[in-house]
């Protein structure tokens, strides 16, 4: 329990069972006022339930607050991070890591429009959004008191939860008493799966576990071919019809849904120092994150590119980490910014049966353009014999090398 | 022209048209005796009537030299490099940049034993590949003269070619007196193509240039599920069967044929300072690279992994510009052997039209194990309160540049 | 000889006996009308005599410019840079690299005003300099052509030069008959010597060498202090007394010559290939390194520092390579500036026989203040307990790596 | 306190007041066995009076550990360290951070071999020796219990202290009974100071928290040259001389101190998340950091060299945090030992009033040699027209992006 004593916390609020007892053992335990905050990052579930809940437990209407957030998620999170064709360790498009900065920021913001002195989230104590939350709440208010549950409290087992719960007169719903096969995270951008089921990374990920994609297999038999246009790096159209960031994300993942695209079974390693085994799907961020290696291919030059593939890792890292709200991620990314000035233009893909591939790219700013390069007299031109002398250049520290080699004898 | 007079040259010949015409202007135009070196690397070409066709334009018996170089090729070459997980641009799989540096090794080696003074290609003067043999042919004989005839010589249409190879009694194929619609470069890790029909990245490309993978659209449906071993970093069995390095990548190849896999339609930035567009076909290394980060996953350390992954593009970068035989990749390559130790273990995987799948993984040496991670007492032991410390104290510097801007009132 | 005919080429003319026949070489070879640009880049010389040359050479009035360039250069060049603590092969200051892209710079500006078809240079066909400002020229007018005698003549040796000037009623001072006994190239932040008795990089370098500073031990027996005041990372006053950059720079400049300070003997990697030995004095910008660094000890986050340190290295290198106006250094740029707002305070530092020491920083933002980091109730507060947990957490894998070693026995 | 019972433990000893009182703490409050270890890592203490005292407070002689470590301390942890050229932050040679690994090895062999299921130290709550030693004590004994007395006990003050002594009869040097002006670390690379008089970075370090070297404004008026040989690397000898390693560097650590060399008043960023400010003296390592850049410079490969400089900032931070048995930071280990093969050679310096001057450098291996480079025909050539190539094929990209912005009227 928290050194300080606690007049009133923001708890991240999603109105299911586990953040109900969260509400009531706060109340409970720190006798304090309760604010409730209920996002809608787009996880698919109703807003208005967690308004009625949390009247139910006794928050008053003032202190409940609910918001729909996913353009804000998308234009001012999601899309901020494919600029930069980030993937943690080669793979993990960052879906569950990129939603926690925000959430925490609009709990900082009502505690302090609220005079809140305390926030709380449901997120354990062994895994990642602890520290993605907390990094991010300290960040943004220094003196706030975390109030963190799980790491708190004695309920430990799934009996002492519902026991808890049935003692405060918490509803439960009936497939709530046991526990759950797997633990599942969704937004906009992806659905996490890991835990129990999930746990031995040798087996295969069952099909129920899928939720966001329809299996590769099932998928239909002829390609879906899909063109998305880009401005300064961000989509901003799919097949011609211009959307709002999260109807594009919410677009590109219906077509990734029902082509099977972008599942990904994972161990990774988690910042608190463990490997775990998740399994995700983010069916529209795998086929924008080709699409926009796709329009860079043609605009980006190479010194740009390779600079901001040097950095990916790093900033993928940061985000997986928690640290969005740093200054070193703030640093990258007014590089990758800087970089998409002219990343605008027309990707076309296909997608079929669990694969997204390019099949044409174009742009009025391509650096690939014949009528840019020609090539010819007049305007910048490839001149063969200049290649001997680059490569004569390039070569010379190693010329100078072998020869020490040969004077050495070896 | 080379300033020096050249005695004796190795070219590497592959006993098509276009290095059959090289020979012979080498001869005519430098008065020099030539050597052939004609290399299996897996491109799918009998290599005895490269032999016949360098005694036929007058070769020496003595001066030919055809050699099998696929294990030493995906050994020595291919292997380590997927040891770092190596795409350049985030996604080619280097299939070309990998083999000129072996080739060029030959020939300096040929060169050694022959007393040649000099050596020559049949890359163009616009591409990477002269860039790739010639850093390597100066990286190994500092002293060596290069003759790059694309870059020298004035026969600057496909006709004047066919015509120099009439006059030079030269056999002409009969679909080789016009131009290709594209080019091909092929080995066992993979096939490229580039040019004329690839030409317009908005364009898709034409069934016709693929040929080592099935379309994914006709692939089976059905999928197939592969396991692969590996021992310190390298692939040593598929299913159970232990192979020769070139036979296991056979058999991948095989595998990812029939399954559409492998294809990357790309737009490249050359080391020569312009883009293009190629078609690659890297079925066995497309499930290699995945298998080989799956197996990474569960027996490399988090600290490793992470460091392999932000060196990886400079890495791919320097392969891709031709400095395999340089002292930073060298470096590089100690680095990541060193991480490869317990990179040991089987990694199954599902193959289905054009998609690979990690479906399960398993090691002796694995970092996820419950054995070696129970979070018991008396093994290594997670402490859920361990995490609070660890976020406070990672984020005081946050919390610190938090109170200053508090204090600026910003 | 350039392909091209060539109309009118803006030559950087010093005024001195090189660029005084290059001036007339161009003439004679090329036929083409020569426009002049002479700057003051703070080299110390007078810049009137170079017009009279020019007129002399038959230049028109109209064709010769001249620019005191001291404020853009020292502002919009060498400050950027040291806001990156650049150092080039971990010891340059880059002294001559960061004068070459604004000389570029401003003859492509006469070009385009003058409508010139050509710029030309003095520098060597072995140097650096000659990358550097071909290398801007190209990035700001890609079809500019491009004249360098130094490559193009026949004027090989002192004598041909000599004849050459005599034959062309070029004037010749005295001393400028032989060749000199090493080579200069100066502006405001630095003079650097190379060549001739300097080649050996066994051999000390001559004391009449140094042009800049006091030789250390003949610098004053009592330290010089001096305090020095940033504003967003840039110096704006020394003692108390705010200046323009390019002053600031000139009075650091003195200081560091009556101390002695700012000299280096250095053997360095050049860019075409070569190592070269050369001899520094950058007096003011040694000064300056230390004291940013000292300011950004206190004000700078420590992730925003260590990402700045590992970026410098390549920062440093672009510049040093010439690529000042390429994508890449300009992305670098904005992470660098963006780290820049509140390094804002005051260094001391003592300056005595060569060595300079910070004996104190202060600053308004400083995240060091005990103001801002009481450690008490109430505001950021550091437990020591937390340490523990950061502790266990940080080394949870490496124990999992111990765990698995013992598992095996090794 | 530890959550397990503990029955022997292996206590870093000093043989001071603080570590006696957590030798009697821990006997006191653990009722465990206490093993001493008391290394000389050439801090400039006797070490018998640690093994009286610890007699005295009634450890066993058989539990009393006492080595003399100072060849292995330079020998594996010092020069392997030299060969990155690392510095924290631009400027800490890392005396500190470079003995904790060994200690802890110390202890953890010790633990080993008596049996001790513990360790203990005497490093505080606030700063990173406490993370070295930990996660060095993890990395290398999994199971190992660590206790942290200045973490657990609540001898709060100094009189809380000196009171415990009292109590459990622990001798008090007469100026140990107040508190320290300052806080000392020492051994054979380095003396820090740090807190109390140091805490204000406002202001200047007083004279007499130097010990280990003259002020420059006392140092002779005359230079000391002196030459250092390397071998692969490391330094072998000093004025010709060779010596052991812990010799060679108590030698230039003499050269260093009549010279006034090796002060640093620094702040730094502690890995526990705050600012601190401390004292350095460095004064052999001063000298040596700059000797091994200067025998590198004639030996090393650019692209060796510049990979080098690109990852020493990870290096040293991996150090200064405590992560020396790391798997990255072996990894990096082993890319700076490849390169290190041919750094043979010898530097000669000048030393004069806390300056350090390279004067001249030579190595039968060196590359810059004009034996090797001869420029001439028949050996490694330099032609100054492949000078333009090199430059237009990398300026090829450059123009293509300012034919774009031509093209956009830009």
């Amino acid at each position: 329990m928290s050194a300080k004593p606690v007049n009133k916390v923001v708890l991240a609020y999603s109105g299911g069972l586990d953040t109900s007892i969260i509400l009531k053992w706060l109340q409970t335990t720190y006798g304090c006022e309760v604010v409730t905050f209920t996002a809608d990052l787009g996880q698919g579930e109703e807003l208005e339930p967690a308004r009625q809940k949390a009247l139910l437990l006794g928050i008053k209407p003032e202190n409940i607050f609910i918001e729909d957030v996913r353009e804000e998620f998308v234009r001012d999170y999601v899309f901020p991070m494919f600029r930069a064709n980030a993937q943690y360790e080669g793979l993990y498009l960052l879906g569950t890591s990129i939603a926690r900065p925000l959430i925490a920021k609009k709990q900082i913001e009502i505690a302090e429009r609220t005079g809140a002195d305390a926030v709380s989230h449901g997120s354990t104590g062994k895994g990642n959004d602890q520290v993605r939350y907390e990094v991010a709440y300290y960040a943004l208010k220094p003196d706030v008191t975390i109030i963190a549950p799980w790491r708190e409290w004695d309920l430990r087992s799934r009996e002492a939860l519902i026991k808890f719960a049935e003692d405060h007169q918490i509803p439960i719903a009936k497939d709530k008493r046991g526990e759950a096969p797997f633990s599942v995270d969704a937004n906009l951008l992806h659905c996490s799966s890991e835990g129990k089921v999930l746990e031995d990374p040798a087996v295969e990920v069952p099909d129920y576990v899928y939720s966001r994609t329809v299996d590769p297999e099932q998928a239909p038999d002829t390609p879906t071919v899909v063109s998305i246009d880009f401005e300064k790096g961000d989509p901003v159209a799919v097949d011609g019809v211009r959307m709002s960031p999260a109807t594009l994300l919410a677009k590109l993942n219906e077509l990734g849904r029902i082509n099977g695209i972008g599942r990904l079974d994972l161990v990774e390693n988690r910042y608190v120092g463990m490997k775990s085994r998740g399994m995700y799907e983010t069916p529209g961020g795998t086929i924008l994150l080709l699409a926009h290696r796709g329009i860079e291919s043609i605009t980006l030059d190479r010194g740009a590119a390779h600079l901001k593939d040097e950095l990916m890792p790093k900033y993928a890292e940061l985000i997986y980490n928690g640290f969005w709200f740093s200054p070193e991620r703030e640093m990258l990314q007014v590089l990758i910014d800087k970089s998409q000035e002219f990343v605008t233009g027309s990707v076309r893909l296909k997608l079929f049966k669990g694969g997204v591939h390019i099949v044409g790219r174009e742009s009025p700013y391509s650096l690939y353009s014949q009528d840019l390069v020609t090539f010819e007299e007049g305007a910048v031109a490839y001149d063969h014999r200049d290649a001997a002398g680059f490569i004569k250049l390039n070569a010379l520290r190693l010329r100078t090398l072998a020869q020490r080699k040969r004077n050495l004898g070896i």
